[in-house]
């Protein structure tokens, strides 16, 4: 999927939820350790359902291993202008790996 | 205002973001060492505007301190739903209290 970069972030966008956590499941069960979940502006709600739902209904042995916000410099069309971020890190449960 | 709690809890909601921005503020100036930042659903993305906006150009001597995600049951008109939601803690940074 084109929103899945090497280094198993996935920045979630515009589309529906599910798209984004089929991501994050196939990125696991594709032997990931750990996978890094992004957004900005509007989009952060939809990452941190993204989160929710993969770790509430699909994956069990998967933890939440940080939660971090900040704000970006973003060109726009309007000029440079700010914009908060999120970056939500999952990763392998240790105990049960 | 009637977003306050008593445990310096602001609820961010679907007011404009500097209100809630005013909101942090005012908690500080009025002695809080520390205030959290909560809010549910599409919410989430307007209370890390909050934080970012009252960190960067108010707030200079204080520090997020945690950023928690987690889900909620909340009844609705169609029956209980799961609504994803936030809570950032913010705190004044130890170093310079």
């Amino acid at each position: 999927m084109t929103y899945v970069q090497d280094d198993n972030t996935i920045f979630v966008g515009n589309k529906p939820v599910m798209n984004y956590v089929l991501a994050v499941v196939t990125q696991f069960t594709s032997g990931a350790q750990e996978v890094s979940v992004k957004a900005r502006g509007k989009a952060i709600s939809r990452a941190v359902d993204t989160t929710e739902i993969a770790l509430n209904r699909f994956l069990q042995n998967v933890e939440k291993k940080s939660v971090m916000t900040s704000t970006e410099l973003v060109d726009t069309e309007d000029g440079k202008t700010n914009v908060s971020s999120i970056e939500i890190v999952l990763s392998i449960r240790q105990d049960t790996a």
